[in-house]
């Protein structure tokens, strides 16, 4: 993907402020909200299905994060889904944790069999989970990489027609037969507690002004990643790359 | 208002650590907690009716932040509202949302017609959805001002004998036929999440050691901008504004 | 305890990664999560008792903090404490805001009744208010200590078969007769919120790699306050501070 392409998403974003819906975890919305809101996008966050008709109406995207999920909250995700699916908003999961128990994985496989989800975030832990070998994880944030996680993520991408993020340090896209690798990024990322979630929020960001979710996930994959890179550069540890983080996703206006 | 008058609530805050209630959001909550702690006042969150009397009891004001409310929530604001209006002790709400779906305008305007707010801080597309018109907002960190804002202020304030902050790029103070416009502050601080709600947390600080309304919420209107003019003057984006601004909720000390 | 042994430790924790299992309050979970994580641990949250067994299975602590109780949460409390006393894993209690309300007290004294607890951290007026003299909190940050703070914690311990760690401006490990006092940390740690809740959880990691529950308590406290002197070298305020003791837990390596 040509950088131009990227810094034209990043600017629309930063014009049109897309809302973006996230249904998500309590451990990291705080931080969710602050990138999102950093990077130039409009989070909100909603614990109501009262809402949810005229909240997704209004969203470029609805994200949905299952990292502490219970049958209340996947009650609430599937009328979520139901609503954006039926009212055409493209749906950014982020399956935290599948794999780690089997409640995880199967509520993260019922949202996927049951609703047309247009991208799902994962690291290989999870995205092998949902590809129906059952896999270990270690926790929500551990990672392995090789050629069979690729693999994974193909079988994810057809079972479910969903474009598929898959990151680490080579982060992959895969929808369908197209493939696309990409190594940007700082070891600091995995340090630091909703790296991740906030990934998928992103990615939703670019999803709601580029309509091809290939696009959409590279875009993301690439501007995170060098958002990571210039975050690091100053940093003298997960505190500070943190912080350094939000900024970069504030002043990252151009990739060369 | 004079500096040295707020000098004198800033000091006495620090010395008498006023417990303030945190009924509120799960996205903000930390940030919240931290700013309090920061400041000099005791932050103290809760989520059980169980101990709504004692706490209350002990807090100097009870925070109402409707961030991520839903019906259980919304039952809880009821028990508490009731308990502090009881023990008569200072509301102070925070109408998150109100305007951006008609479930939060309606449960925020049901808890300010059923029991005695002190004070609603709110932005101009939140005080426009309690002034009965129908406004549009964009998400929950939108604001919007003008002149016609100023009168749905004062019409809230009215409405509902509260004394009404509203928070934009001119705060606007009003209660009754008395209006304060006060014009500090930093444009980072939209940039960072829940700067309103810890605006909201600290003018009950300020409202536990000052009964008059409108020079409390006047009070917190100017230390708080004045933290956010100090914490942009090193920041290179939101993130390191955000650090500094909790630094400088506790170095600011003397206004002149 | 030498310091070589709590190199030792460290050392372990960061090859071992173990996993923490966090059943803890809304309001610091992010921190308590950055934190491990920064450190060298692998924490995780959870919601949902249907993952508790497979969850608890993995774990090399279990870490339960009542920050944001109420009887839902204490329902899944007990749930989470049996499966860890039948699987055998440790379980590190932080009663937060024990002694400010009853309705506090009273769930956290059942917890510490019904099961084994293997070590409880809090401040001194927590630990009095376990202790079953009722004494008085202003928050849930304070502290206040005195030689008869060490009775309580000796009481508390005695009376639960725990081992206590009471944290303040002298922390105090006590266990049956054997009691310890380190006079490590920073006046800024009560300044953060959450600065208890990952010190527990940090005991945690420290307990996943040593079974001797004082020697865990001891090494995490006095490595802990290390980290905390480190951070407030350079810090302006508790904003910085925050950031800087996020680093520090993931940049000391070796004392001194």
């Amino acid at each position: 993907m040509r950088f131009e392409e990227i810094n034209s998403l990043v600017t629309l974003i930063r014009e049109k402020k897309p809302l973006i819906l996230n249904i998500t975890n309590v451990v990291t919305m705080d931080f969710i909200a602050n990138g999102l809101l950093s990077f130039g996008a409009s989070p909100v966050m909603s614990q109501a299905e009262q809402e949810m008709e005229e909240l997704i109406s209004l969203a470029g995207a609805v994200v949905i994060n299952t990292g502490t999920l219970n049958d209340k909250f996947m009650d609430f995700c599937e009328v979520t889904a139901l609503t954006a699916n039926r009212l055409n908003k493209p749906i950014i999961l982020d399956p935290v944790g599948a794999g780690a128990s089997h409640y995880r994985t199967d509520a993260n496989l019922k949202m996927i069999r049951d609703h047309k989800v247009s991208i799902i975030r994962g690291n290989a832990s999870e995205i092998l989970a949902l590809s129906g070998e059952r896999g270990k994880t270690k926790g929500v944030d551990s990672t392995t990489e090789s050629d069979a996680a690729i693999e994974n993520a193909k079988l994810v991408s057809t079972l479910f027609s969903s474009c598929v993020l898959m990151s680490g340090k080579t982060d992959v896209v895969v929808e369908g037969d197209e493939v696309g690798l990409f190594q940007r990024g700082s070891a600091m990322m995995p340090l630091i507690t909703g790296s991740g979630c906030l990934f998928t929020a992103i990615v939703g960001a670019f999803r709601a002004v580029e309509k091809n979710c290939f696009k959409a996930a590279a875009a993301a994959a690439i501007f995170y990643g060098v958002c990571g890179e210039r975050a690091a550069e100053g940093a003298d540890g997960p505190g500070s790359f943190k912080m350094a983080f939000i900024d970069a996703l504030h002043n990252t206006r151009v990739l060369k």
